[in-house]
């Protein structure tokens, strides 16, 4: 189902601030995970209570908390009440309609973008992943669990990797970088779902062609409006004075940048190429009228005067000369050979044939 | 009947800051409605008289004014008056063909907006709420009594609600966010309508779904007209520096951006998948048509040729051997059927078949 | 005559502030009427020279002069000296290819705008209107005698008006505010129009209904060219800095500007809708197509097997025991009402009948 | 031969600040011709040398230098090193394939613009006009003798001219503005060809027309990009703060840039007018192959259900009742115009006839 | 293969900064040339090592080292670790995926653009070359060897060369000026390809050509991604205040600039040109189609009743008193001849023969 079918409403009616999951709902159990890190140490554990978190606030490393699943709301109200986080920011949170953001506020960053990952050929799965900025903490939350951050884990293992020594904007840096490459992969299938619908164009296009164009180019609709706010999320943080974010670091995000920029313009080439298949499949269903048009043509076009010959020496006239003659018949059959010849001719000349 | 077709023009000629309300006349009584309140109290009665207004000029709760129909220029007059109100703002209060704007004055800030809602399944129905911002009053003017504000209402019973201890900025706020909010049920709506339509499309396109994606491309069209405007009013409200807004709503209002931007998205979506649709309209008409010119084709290939060889034998020559043949008449149904098989395979080959 | 098909190209050649008159020539006789008015005084009079206007120099009423009719180049000529206006600026009050400007002069500010009426159903009728706002003097040049005035000049005669009271600018306002005024009712007349070719698509559409189509976007092309500069004019007029005009008048002006922006929406939406029109004209001609092909396909699908049959038992091999049987000819009837039956049902299935 | 196709590459390799001639080689000798003026004197010679140029830059006249023809690359060499001009603008000078542009240098500017006339209906001739205007001198580089510039030369023989009392930067507005004059007759033209073609269109339109059609919207589009950029050249001198232009002249560019944006507007409009076209002339081929559906329909429709009438009488089954009757024959002759006359009104019902 | 079809992703999931050559792999031996000069010496040599290069540090001459082939992961390090270039530039001169950009550091300038060249008819082979600019040190990587290098060589060995007696960034001018030239020659094949295609539509139009469009179109698509962002690119050089870049060089950047638009325009022309093409075509097959069905329509209407005519006097009726006439069978030799003589001249007159 794609994202645009729940329901946008569902929220209306309610007082802003009201905390509500909005969204599909994922049947799996919320699950906190907590990375706690620094140069020497690292410990990653569960927790069942935002309250097991208070600890951390007064230690100097860096701490990344992963909430899989949105379902349980008096998670994210703790942590708003916990780590003063307004009432709006929690709303948006847990309503998976927003469309990517970035918004600063003096002691924390908050940003909104779309995890995408292919569920089947045709089918991308939207996954909305926020993401709170604190000096000493990252708050990830995501609408299930998934794999999307292992990579993130393994470098994290590794306590010579950059990411142990850098800050909390770092680390962002590097959330964000991994779900974009990801991008990348859905740009690697459309390629080649477009190539293989331009070969089928050009060998034998049928009204199943032209369904999975559609399907493609609706795909794509959606997919736009995912990707596209990423580039004026990505210039803000750049262009952002915020204390949170490092200026080295948003170097590193104009490299996401960059990322977003070559997906978009790649998005921007597949609406093109698309646009220019539909114009082939139609000019295709033309050509094969006209060929049906030809068939009858040549068929109806020789028979019809030869039957009208027919039907007249069927004729019942006392006095048709013809008729009597020796040669009248093979006569006539010569007549029919040499009119169907003739007929061919033309035809071929004109390339119907 | 859309919005465009009451009559733009009712008005010219007439001198600027002439009160005359200009479109539709709604039928009903216009009702005057006063809730008072602060963290501790809360009145709400329906007054006839602008001037029953002035008590509360010297207190320091905040009045909301409601007033539903406007008919009556007299209390638009008077309320331009006694809170000394700009003419050309009480004209366009009257005029309903105003497009969304924020108008910013020393004492007041002046808005326009468009409460939408469903009438039938293809006609949206338009309502002009024209808000005045003062330090201790909001005016808000409605077409015709509704239920739109139901919402609110109940919010300020609660006395606990934050709404009962913020400014009039904040009840304009929320205000516009209940008539925001409206917004998503009427884009679910047509992301239902859209989905139906292309059901109907795969399944059994007709000139009726023709009709029906023109239907809702014209919807679109003038809801495109409601919409889009309150991007640029909202921004305007952030940017505004007027004294009567305070910094921390303002980043409410910032919410009500997202929503607006979140809508207006998906009209542009909209606009894509119908452009889709009519593709695929076009080309299943072709298609259908196709498939009539393929029938007639094969019918008329195969008994052609037929009848002329039936033709044949049914001419009087006195000299034509094969009709004396004992076994003439069945070689004859031999070749019928054999001719027959030969163009039948044909077409099977031609995938006709 | 369209407004494009005049030559713009007259005055190639010719040295730049010469001044030539360029554009239609209307044939009525050039009159100049002056208003001359202050809060307690109005006097109305027809002069015949330039040199007449002088005395209000030195008065302290505001004079309006109205020049119908620009043949006669001599005037404007005197105009020029005796105000000390721009060469350039005489020279675009005579050509009347101008787009709507405003340029800002140390002493004055020039103003052109086009108004707009209805000759007859599709054809717009554009007249160039200039305006010269001085200190004390408004001057009006208009290509012909005609009454778009009148409202003002009834106005004017109340000696109550605002107008009466106020300045140069004010009057400036008055008139521009009037001529836009016009443009709604333009607006109304397209909103009919289109409307009526809707109705006409979905009852019964012809050729002829293409025509019009295609002659409301013709229209629309050149409405466009005159209404769409009146954005940037008004918002010029706005930001202007300019002595001549009082910082309250120019709220006024945001009025105009909200209204062409209003008429320049509507615009867009016409052009939407009118491409979605052409859309269902062309899907009806191939509909009709098919349908033309329906009915052939179904005529002779049904009579050629049968005349083949017919033909068959034509033949006169001697041998065809079927032609001596008792009930051939009965059993035959049989056989063709059977296919009949059967083909009508096929084609039945098929939704074809 | 329109100018994308003659070679732009020509010069690639060289190394930048090589002197070459770039373009159309026009077969006429060069020419240099020389008119220096004041208030009082004008004298006016053709020299062969560069170095005749040097005794005027001690003088205080005005000398306006034209150069017709640029294969002798030893001229603009010689120009470049006695007025010392920078090597990439002598390059400009000498490729005719630059848009036009305007660049600023302390002792000059430098403005390349298209000279615009029509060579015959529809291939518009394009010839490219460098201008560097220093303190004292204009040169103006053509690439090929012609008459353009007559109509200056003939306003600076009237010693009592604007021109002659003013510096070189009015000169050039001059010139400019001749150039640009002479689009409006191009404007002309093609409001004239589209004029024909529309009538065209309505009454016998052909694949001659859609030739035609063509064919306009290609010089268009190389129009264009020779108009357009004039835009931003002439905005970009206004806003030139270079003492080389005089505060007072820049309002007379302020005019030539109202003339491009009414030509480039003009051509915006052919661009949608000549769509419009476009989808008049595919609709009215699918009309006509609509006309020859239905002749067939009825021709076919009407005679086949007759002939097969008629095979079955033609059987000859031994017991056929209705061959012996005395009036089978003529009734039979009244079932056949029975049939007709019943078709015939169900086509005339259709309107297929 | 074009270019979009590599893998855009085979990089996600590691951690940024880490080299991997991303891109299609040239089974070429990677090489690394040298050329050092100053107004005196020159000289070129090939280098194993990157070591090699330490040695010109501490020299005042310019060194340009040119990378051929990127396979060799250690070159690129060790340039990044000798000469302290950012982890992610590194990174990106690796991945030849990049989009044409211009990053600023505070000791070098690093430059991504396309070198363009023409494999085979419709293929435009993409070649990323980076350039980083240092004071002394240019180094250029390209991701094969070729020859595109080889006018600046030839140049180089020319003493008296402008080039030999300027900095870093002019050489970085003329490596980019020389890259940007070569579009100039694709410009060009495009130019002849179009044409030669316009020509075949309005001789032959097949579906061959319609193909042949369609591959343009696509090419088109790829091309823009490469050539567009150098606009950005080109302008971000002129404004930039790095100290790497001399003012007066910058304005050669300004040439290449042009060059950029014009080769930008020729490719929007070239959109334009094609979206003509391809309604011709359209059009040319609804051309063809009706052509078909005039020939259809001319034999059948004309058989047709004649087979009907010859049908009724082949009836077996007793009484058929037409039979026993003389003339009988002559006179309806006169009916047929006269009817197809009327209905050909009734065809005629619709100018379908």
């Amino acid at each position: 189902m794609s994202e645009s079918l729940s329901y946008a409403s569902e929220k209306s009616g309610l007082p802003p601030g009201s905390l509500v999951h909005v969204g599909e709902v994922h049947k799996h159990e919320h699950k906190i995970t907590v990375i706690d890190y620094d140069k020497s140490t690292l410990t990653n554990r569960t927790i069942k209570n935002i309250e097991e978190l208070l600890p951390y606030q007064s230690t100097d490393t860096i701490t990344w908390v992963i909430i899989d699943g949105l379902q349980d709301v008096s998670i994210i109200d703790a942590i708003g009440q916990h780590f003063d986080i307004h009432a709006l920011v929690l709303e948006d949170i847990l309503n998976t309609h927003q469309r990517p953001k970035f918004e600063e506020f003096d002691d924390y960053l908050y940003i909104v973008i779309k995890a995408l990952s292919l569920a089947d050929e045709f089918n991308v799965e939207y996954e909305q992943v926020s993401l709170l900025l604190l000096d000493k903490f990252v708050f990830t939350f995501k609408e299930k669990p998934d794999a999307i951050f292992d990579p993130i884990f393994s470098r994290l293992n590794n306590d010579k990797s950059h990411l142990r020594n850098l800050g909390t904007d770092y680390l962002t840096y590097i959330i964000m970088d991994t779900i974009v490459d990801e991008y990348f992969t859905l740009q690697d299938t459309f390629d080649e779902l477009i190539e293989s619908v331009e070969d089928e164009l050009l060998s034998d296009p049928s009204a199943q062609t032209l369904n999975t164009i559609q399907k493609i180019k609706r795909e794509l609709i959606f997919l736009r409006r995912s990707v596209s706010p990423m580039r004026e999320l990505l210039a803000s943080i750049q262009r952002s004075e915020s204390q949170l974010l490092n200026e080295k670091t948003k170097r590193y995000f104009g490299d996401i940048y960059d990322h977003v920029i070559r997906v978009t313009e790649a998005m921007e080439s597949y609406r093109d190429l698309i646009a220019g298949m539909l114009d082939i499949y139609l000019s295709s269903v033309s050509n094969k009228m006209n060929e049906t048009m030809k068939v009858l043509t040549v068929f109806a076009s020789i028979f019809i005067p030869l039957t009208f010959i027919a039907g007249v020496y069927g004729m019942n006239f006392e006095y048709m000369p013809e008729l009597k003659w020796r040669w009248g018949y093979p006569a006539l059959w010569a007549v029919f050979i040499g009119v169907s010849v003739f007929l061919l001719r033309f035809f071929k000349k004109k390339n119907w044939l």
